[in-house]
């Protein structure tokens, strides 16, 4: 990924990451109905932005020593998926399609991720901790299912509307398990309280142990690479 | 609980798993009114599953050596009693009775874990701190009791509906102290809104730590079973 | 705090919890408008445990041996206080006062704690981080504060019913940066939800720290505990 | 930052912080319509704590050795910015004006922690992992930026009133994955009940990191000020 002139590169990769900050910032503004008259401006701006993105992928491409590597490894995927959705924009002139590509270009913010080098902080945390990681996601879904299918006995009989079946108490089950509670819906009956109240206490702490496996992982690997010979000194 | 010919046994179990999770999509998917059509075909697969766990709960008793460890051990009385309900159902014909069944049904679940080896990283965390586990549940049930009176005696006066009783108010209590705050009740009165500030800001904390011990002795058993004998190499 | 005859007080104190824990049980049904049929059953239950934990004072009075240190010692006091009301009960015959006398009883379950080996653990750790948990709670007073003056100014001159003064709002900073967020009271004009949203995600961090610290001491604790002399091998 | 005469310095700051909080007390009173008719006493106290910063400024400046280091310092800009809008309100007479600068006098409780020790272990524990939580904060951007950007799709055509923008839907993504959840918006479609479902399982821990990662540095720095020379014991 080090380009062959560090410093041309660097600079290259620096713009890069400020023309898809515009960008993003670009695709929010455009969303707002109070700025509709400015329409026109954002169409050009996007158009200049995806002839940019698709010189940059070509350069890219030209520039990458084993051409192969760029272009079937995970960034070169990106990179495409991202160009994409442009390249097939005039073909699709429906509204409604157009907007679901817009979501599409989001992939575009991975590429942020691209030039910043906590991605291999990231991958030394996540690939030591990979096997406890999904190990323990069996558990969250355990949980999250057994209080769909719970909640789903105890409130259907009585708010069949919130509780229609047990795909619909999942929806419930996670927003209670991640503590957001919307309170679009919950549990009247006392069976039904009982039996949440049980679940929150006990489920709580199980929901939330990867996401603290994660951020342990990740401080043990900052530290790590601050001091990365510290037993031979001894 | 290795099998004798491991293979075989290893097969045998993935292909287990596989048939759990497609009996969990069934349960899920035939409470949804939107399939209701489909309910002979559901009733058929799940005829078909019951034949299949009662068949391998049979192979099992008769291909563990020491017989008396898995029947009487707790695998043996998970699958026992996710086929027990099945086996009785032809007697129970009640729509109701059945439907109650049917949760006992999930027990079926725990059986996933069986065959993943994230529970022995779990019962090794879980020794280690099941003591102060134990003991500082005492805490948060002493924080949410003591919530739970104190809304009921400045709440009831106001709100009789929503604080009828302490049992009532524990129900808050639990959704306050957990963060879900559905919004389905809430203080109205000053007092009340002091109290229950004070005690979110003191008690949160301790309502947490059993979660966050959980999750730091999970992640220490991780580490020490990557490296055993780390202190020896001294 | 260890009895003369151990074995003789190691009962007693068991035979104290578990009457403490029925007495509790007993305050929490009393409240239920379910069970007003029952009210005079109660009233005698009560009257029954009073004298108990009457005379249980005495006995623990005459029993400790530096008479002085249980009487103005810390759970001297708690166990007074505890049957304080109960005493003071025969002369405040006003239904409103008993109420208010009742939540007082609550201090009876901090005895709980007593006999648990859990406070000594707790002890050490929070000796361990006092100065620490003294200091981070000034950042999150501030935060709360400086959520509650900004929301005042955003929101009061449109919602001033929901955001009326300055302490009001603290009502509702310190219900959304607990992330509880009942729903009762949200910010609806632009500047006020880029405000939260911004305090929220700067915000959450710090008032978290404290709980994180107590959880990662504890945990520490107890681990110490458990190998008092590491460092001595070496 | 240390005085001259330390003895008499630390008398100067203790008698400083007594007033700020007393002064944000009465910040936090005169803004309650219950007060109002106590407005008179408010305004007087004000103008008396007004004259007591601009004083301990101006010592402050006469005081500090190299007085450039105090002035043009992170804390003389602050004390400068905490008394110039009381220098500013005698040209500013609008009652708007005036309690936009009431919220910005909230800078004086940043003073409260120039006194503190804490400052120095927080700058110790931000120093140690400022790469990292910079690093890590790109994360939650992206999954707020996403969450954000799918929700506006999926629900925009169903409820155009709370999902009217992206950036009206950034106030919802930030609600839900700080676990708040007002209740005020939410999705009902099932696309987007699936989507944020997915989102708040994996995005509550990527959200949750920077967080835990300030927590665990606090905790090692307070651990390592207590034990500063553990190895030279080795």
């Amino acid at each position: 990924m080090n380009g062959q002139n560090p410093s041309l590169g660097r600079k290259f990769d620096l713009l890069m990451v400020f023309l898809i900050i515009i960008s993003v910032v670009l695709m929010i503004l455009e969303t707002m109905p109070e700025l509709a008259s400015l329409q026109r401006i954002f169409l050009r701006l996007e158009l200049a932005f995806v002839v940019i993105f698709i010189v940059a992928y070509v350069v890219r491409v030209l520039v990458s020593r084993p051409r192969r590597a760029y272009i079937f490894g995970f960034y070169g995927i990106i990179d495409l998926l991202a160009i994409l959705p442009a390249l097939l924009l005039p073909a699709a002139s429906g509204v409604r399609v157009v907007r679901l590509l817009r979501v599409f270009r989001l992939i575009r913010l991975f590429k942020l991720s691209r030039y910043s080098s906590a991605i291999r902080l990231f991958q030394v945390a996540l690939r030591d901790i990979i096997e406890e990681l999904v190990l323990f996601l069996v558990f969250p879904i355990m949980v999250v299912l057994a209080l769909a299918f719970g909640i789903y006995h105890f409130e259907n009989p009585v708010q069949p509307e919130y509780f229609r079946s047990v795909p619909a108490s999942l929806w419930w089950a996670i927003v209670s398990l991640t503590s957001v509670g919307y309170g679009d819906a919950y549990p009247i009956t006392t069976g039904g309280k009982i039996f949440t109240s049980f679940m929150l206490l006990v489920g709580m702490g199980v929901v939330s142990v990867p996401s603290a496996l994660l951020a342990t992982a990740l401080s043990k690997a900052a530290q790590e690479r601050r001091s990365p010979n510290e037993s031979s000194l001894q």
